[in-house]
């Protein structure tokens, strides 16, 4: 790469590093709100957050940005500046077709639509967030046409998410998917073997957990010069820059799986960051490359090897000395069948692996139903407990376990939740291509995950959003979206667990 | 007060809004930096903390804000407008006298001098240092020329600091505080009846301090919901606004005092800033009016309140639970003394209440000299040296122990020291005001805690920058500066002490 830039491209990199400085800000006040700041000043804080994210909107839709894309737009002999200037003419491009009067009342119902929600769910009172959920639908519907797509509405809402996937792959995926998990969760339920989890819902001492969540987090090659983990109420990563990519986590002295498999996969998310290649600093290239991605990295992490036998083959003893009371009295083969329990269940984020991308196809179903204008907003709720009936098997009783129960539409997030079975099948894929170059199971048993994340690196975390998402998953493994490698997987441990 | 703002008003009020936006997201980076950031974040998030900076002064020196003053100035009905406006007028013309191109400069000099200061500091080679300060003493010398005075050149750098009080004045409080200070000083040396400090300097567990100093700030009257407690490196406090008011401390396991002393001290400051009225939220007159009188508050509670008798007569029972072995074989007579110890000492932050003032009027005759170009920067050492012995009666043996000990002047700042012994004397005059009233001593021997912090709110807090510093100390004592007060405490105090 050319290390000397011209004028403009200097100019450029100077005001993408102006917005990235805005961002850093904003990330560090919503870590500190999230984490650690005193609850009185939460109301200033928002607004201050507020106010400098319509700075980096204004920015990103100024005349100066247009000016930039104009002016090196097929027109630099540098790979990081010419992606950066496509990356910019997309967030513009989307930005602009919005009418600014337009994009003003939907962020105020988004605001307002999230607080009504968090009181209906509480309620499990889908009338009182119907109002709210119609409109934000309508607007994503003129959203989309403002876009444009190709063949199918929800494709331009996708596209934010997952740039690359439309509903003619996930037409086909999910489906088959579908049809190879059913026969799988009827054998386990059919079976004979399953796992005691009472055993594993015992007194776990916070800090203890903590202590456990330090050290793995630390084994898989998480750089705490570069990072820190913290408590919060919802976990999540948050990525400053690549020198300081924060995790969090929440603690539970009864169920210690929260706090553990939570820190796991949020420190998936952060190795994914810390790793990018340092020459995308300052551009809008040094994140994960898409949603379904980095979804991908933490559940290859939380899954592929948290949730496997040779992990707490390693880890096992770890453990024990941190609840020697409790957890200490298990065997490693009692506790890895209880810590991988299939069993069908309301709550989306409290499912197993094997029912997880069901409840992602129910959400998929209604979603592209309603920004097509095949569903009425009225007619979720029964809508909703049809579908988990007729993919899982139950029946909601309620909307609060039903469909009250995720915040992304209320957030105007449509197009969002395919990214997380999309995690799921590239983290399979990844996983078998990785063991064509090394034994995974191996490594991890002899507790050499850093070649897991080394290995990750190379194929994936260093390329940031130089690469797009199918273009990663066909460097690294040859293929396209294939769901066989998850279905392979998933039939090859539940089988030995259930012992079918 | 009234609360129909013109349309101008409103404007500027947003405006004013938008600039406090970018100074509390700095502050939390601040804050962020200094207790929790990791280390290899710490180079880019400097990098963005300058960015917003010059963004706040880019505003602070805007035609947009020239306008606002031209127009608001003499024209608004509004008491707090009116004040802000005549801050905002200080501030831009201050900077707008300076030429941009010597401020840059100067900022980049600023920067340089403190790393350089803090490698000469290390290895007590003032020549290392010495080329830099006498740039930095040009710089403000011009400055001082570019502002203008009346008087005496180092009034217009006392200004910025504490504004009203001069040359003129110091010149006359200083010499009969000195004289006054050095009989007693005499007394202690000449007493035999000094305090046992072995007996303090005994183990003591972190956490134990942490709970020990959390229990005193919420006795304080320190909102939690409004602020937090770190650890860092050099103690702070930091308003981001008066809903969020943080406090930072550090901890000695052999020396309670640092954490104690220095927690109750950054507490006594955040008092200050929770308890301004909310009415000047938003602009430039909701913080403390001066570092003078800022120090009055954290100096009010660290000695006047925390190294009485009464306080340890109050107290004493709650702190040796925690230290039950160590601390809690002492008497409450034999502890109060000897946190009492008065010693002169090289370290002007390790000095005790009766020397301190001594240490600052050093700095004060000497910086005082070189900005009137009486003294040469390279003559400093020795000039030090000889005061301290003139002074203190010792002398340093090397220059880390003296002239380059703070890091005041590497970073610019002359002009600042007068604000800690103005603050010793401004706490007296407050601590006499407030005994008119009530009995300090019984209040706080009671754990009436709560009425100091009342007083001093009422008194002071509330006001902000609504009011210049010698006029709150008028309005609340009917006098002016005054050291006959400090010498009146230091005698009734040390004589019981020191049994002269």
């Amino acid at each position: 790469m050319p290390t000397n830039y011209t004028e403009t491209e200097q100019q450029f990199l100077e005001f993408l590093k102006e917005i990235q400085s805005y961002n850093e800000a904003i990330d560090v006040m919503y870590w500190d709100l999230r984490t650690k700041a005193p609850k009185k000043g939460a109301k200033q804080r928002s607004e201050t957050i507020g106010m400098l994210s319509h700075k980096v909107h204004q920015m990103s839709t100024s005349e100066k940005m247009k000016g930039f894309i104009n002016e090196l737009k097929g027109n630099t002999q540098n790979e990081i500046i010419h992606k950066s200037v496509l990356e910019c003419e997309k967030e513009y491009e989307r930005n602009a077709k919005i009418p600014d009067e337009e994009f003003k009342k939907y962020v105020v119902l988004q605001s307002e639509a999230e607080t009504v929600w968090e009181e209906a769910r509480e309620k499990a009172d889908f009338e009182m967030f119907r109002p709210y959920l119609e409109q934000l639908v309508e607007y994503n519907i003129k959203f989309a046409e403002y876009w444009g797509y190709e063949e199918n509405r929800y494709d331009a809402l996708l596209d934010m998410f997952e740039p690359g996937v439309t509903v003619k792959m996930l037409d086909e995926v999910f489906p088959a998917l579908r049809d190879s998990l059913t026969p799988l969760i009827e054998k386990v339920q059919q079976s004979e073997h399953k796992p005691d989890t009472s055993r594993i819902l015992v007194p776990f001492a916070k800090e203890k957990q903590e202590a456990f969540s330090l050290d793995i987090l630390k084994e898989m090659g998480y750089d705490f010069d570069a990072g820190r983990l913290d408590e919060t109420v919802h976990p999540f990563m948050i990525p400053l820059n690549r020198n300081d990519t924060r995790v969090t986590t929440r603690y539970d002295e009864q169920d210690f799986r929260m706090a553990v498999f939570g820190t796991i996969h949020e420190g998936g998310h952060a190795l994914y960051e810390q790793n990018l290649s340092e020459a995308l600093t300052g551009t809008p290239l040094a994140t994960g490359t898409s949603n379904g991605i980095h979804e991908s990295q933490s559940l290859f992490w939380e899954t592929y090897v948290a949730r496997s036998k040779a992990f707490w083959n390693c880890y096992f003893d770890t453990l024990k000395a941190y609840a020697p009371e409790s957890i200490g009295t298990l065997s490693v083969e009692q506790f890895y069948r209880a810590v991988n329990e299939v069993k069908p269940s309301f709550i989306r984020i409290e499912a197993d692996e094997m029912t997880y991308p069901l409840h992602i196809m129910v959400r998929y179903e209604l979603e592209k139903g309603l920004i097509n204008q095949e569903i009425d907003v009225k007619d979720l709720p029964k809508l909703w407990n049809d579908k988990m009936e007729e993919y899982l098997g139950i029946r909601p009783e309620n909307n609060k376990e039903g469909v009250l129960q995720d915040v992304h539409w209320a957030g105007g997030s449509f197009g969002y939740f395919p990214s997380y079975a999309l995690g799921y099948m590239y983290g399979a894929q990844f996983f078998y291509a990785m063991n064509k170059e090394f034994n995974v199971q191996d490594a991890i048993q002899n507790g050499e995950l850093y070649r897991i994340k080394s290995w990750l690196t190379e194929n994936i975390h260093q390329y940031g959003k130089l690469k797009e998402p199918l273009e990663i998953l066909r460097d690294v493994t040859g293929e396209d979206l294939n769901a066989d490698y998850l279905v392979r997987y998933l039939e090859d441990k539940y089988k030995d667990i259930y012992q079918w």
